[in-house]
């Protein structure tokens, strides 16, 4: 492999992340074939997850892609679905050479996809750009592998004191435009955009991706143990054009029940951990539903919950340039810590100026 | 003025910064000369504050000064202290042209330098790198100004939710040692390491510089009302290795006050705000002794006392990868604000990656 397939392949990587938020339950995959050291075609999972990238690249470039190298994000699916398999579709416009950064996790799939395109005597070349890749697919590998939940990224946008509003609750605004504006690139990429319902409440949020040019939005996920939100607020007014989903305990009230179903939201049941929805519950049942990315943007008892069950894969930190004291609303809740060996940690991926403010991002330790 | 004057003027500029925390009451300053587009000679200011920056580099430059330009980071002296003014210094030497970023603001110079320069026939160029230079100088320039007080760094070290300790008190180690030795080399750079009788009582702290090679260490100054501090800790213990200071209220205990003397701390009586020692009234002293840059290291209670007052000047953040929770310490304490934009604003100067956790810096917003 050379320096060619690398450029190639991370341009397919990239084409695969345009469709990240959209695609779920798919993976979001990009390809590009390549003839003579010219692209001849591209494509990215669509909207929804189908067409599959393979087949829209192929359709580009048409007869070219005889003899062509096709660069694909995600080892090419075996399995007959609604569509037929992406390997046979390669094999039959005759690519003679596939670059792929790993295999899918996908029991379906898991190394078949490569077996047929080597069976049909097509040269397969693995391993290039897979750390990069694992991280891109890293909620479709999560939902289908053991966990069976989605990927879960947390935001924290608070003064550098890690206070994300005053003791009365005052908050707009802490972060300056080029974060806010951040924040709705980053909800645009995930499946659902998750709050609690103190949140909820307090800030009646849209959770909408806002200026952005998005024809799709996210999911709205509300975790709220007794379905006790405002039915007049945002989300219960707009739970007819974006889908609300409200994971709750049992035995809500029945009059609440009815009420949130009328308005269109869809109800999810999950346990209960003491006095809180189970986390980890939630996260399993959202994943059983198809979703592979949620952005939590708090508030702080559930990015703590999250926290101290040990779901939250990324954290993405907005600091801004202001100190609001030890009276503030701090970000994360109580954790319980007895010992400081306990917290949990999180290795730095990125950090850099936003603005007046400051973007860090991090990624989980596994235990 | 030309690149090239940039080019020198700024090493002059960095040959000065070397001098920080060494030549208090005096500015560190440094002193590049040129000739024919060679340096042929360079000086800082020395530790003590004396010699200054000119004599030694045009000790170096010898009779190849005569006909050069002299690159200087402020004003050269025009006072008959306890060496002869460096203006008249430069002048007798042969220098022909002298570039410097701005005035001093002594009122013993101001402008009386550049004047005498002129006077003679000398060519001055000013302007160039002026903003660099007053940030360098920025703590002998409020000294001298009308605020009388030294230029106050202060830091915070914490998790990403702003904890320095776990509930219990916790806190070795929440950053790792890359943020750990940055701190050394901040100490370093300041004539003064500052922290709160809480910190000094319940950490111990040594507050010296270690592991970077220097021979002159910052004093250490602690703010205890009271005097209450453990007589068996290390600040007691090496106060007559380095000099440790204590700004203290009214009425302390005869007992500790001569306990501290004996042991060969400096204490400074200062005027009370409420139940603490007016960090206004501290500070002022402090300058009055001749500090210039102090380096406050918290806790929680000082540096919110410092924040409330408008004292900061500059803040520095070490972040670390961990979340301990609502329950921990916070970094700034109780502020008091009745809305968000009486919040303390900063302006964003830095940000990057320290090992695995993360610095960024920021500068006070004048009111």
């Amino acid at each position: 492999m050379s320096d060619t397939d690398k450029r190639f392949l991370a341009l397919a990587l990239s084409l695969g992340r345009r469709g990240q938020g959209n695609t779920w339950p798919n993976p979001a995959v990009g390809c590009v074939i390549v003839r003579d050291g010219r692209i001849v075609g591209r494509g990215w999972t669509a909207p929804g997850g189908r067409p599959h990238a393979e087949p829209q690249a192929l359709a580009q470039a048409g007869p070219l892609a005889r003899g062509a190298t096709a660069y694909v994000s995600l080892e090419p699916c075996a399995h007959h679905g609604q569509t037929p398999p992406c390997a046979e579709a390669l094999i039959a416009a005759g690519i003679t050479r596939v670059v792929a950064p790993l295999a899918d996790t996908d029991p379906r799939v898991s190394g078949r996809g490569f077996e047929i395109l080597r069976a049909a005597g097509v040269e397969v070349s693995t391993g290039l750009l897979a750390e990069q890749a694992a991280h891109d697919h890293a909620g479709f590998f999560l939902r289908a592998g053991q966990q069976t939940r989605p990927w879960l990224t947390l935001k924290l946008a608070s003064s550098f004191d890690g206070r994300i509003a005053t003791a009365t609750g005052e908050s707009q605004w802490i972060t300056a435009p080029p974060a806010r504006r951040m924040v709705h690139a980053l909800r645009a990429r995930h499946d659902a955009v998750m709050v609690g319902a103190g949140t909820a409440r307090v800030d009646d949020p849209s959770l909408t991706v806002r200026d952005m040019g998005v024809t799709r939005q996210p999911l709205r996920i509300v975790i709220s143990r007794r379905l006790d939100l405002p039915l007049s607020g945002q989300l219960a007014r707009t739970a007819n054009e974006v889908p609300v989903w409200i994971c709750h305990g049992p035995n809500t009230d029945p009059s609440l029940t009815s009420a949130w179903t009328g308005l269109g939201a869809r109800l999810i049941p999950c346990a209960l951990n003491g006095r809180q929805v189970d986390p980890t519950s939630a996260l399993h049942e959202l994943g059983r539903l198809g979703l592979t990315r949620i952005f939590c943007e708090g508030g702080s008892t559930l990015a703590a919950s999250l926290l101290h069950a040990d779901l939250v894969d990324e954290l993405i930190g907005f600091t801004a340039g202001l100190a609001i004291g030890a009276e503030g609303l701090p970000a994360i809740g109580a954790l319980g810590l007895a010992h400081l060996p306990e917290a949990p940690r999180f290795a730095l991926s990125e950090t850099r100026a936003l603005g007046p403010d400051i973007m860090h991002r991090w990624l989980r330790v596994p235990a």
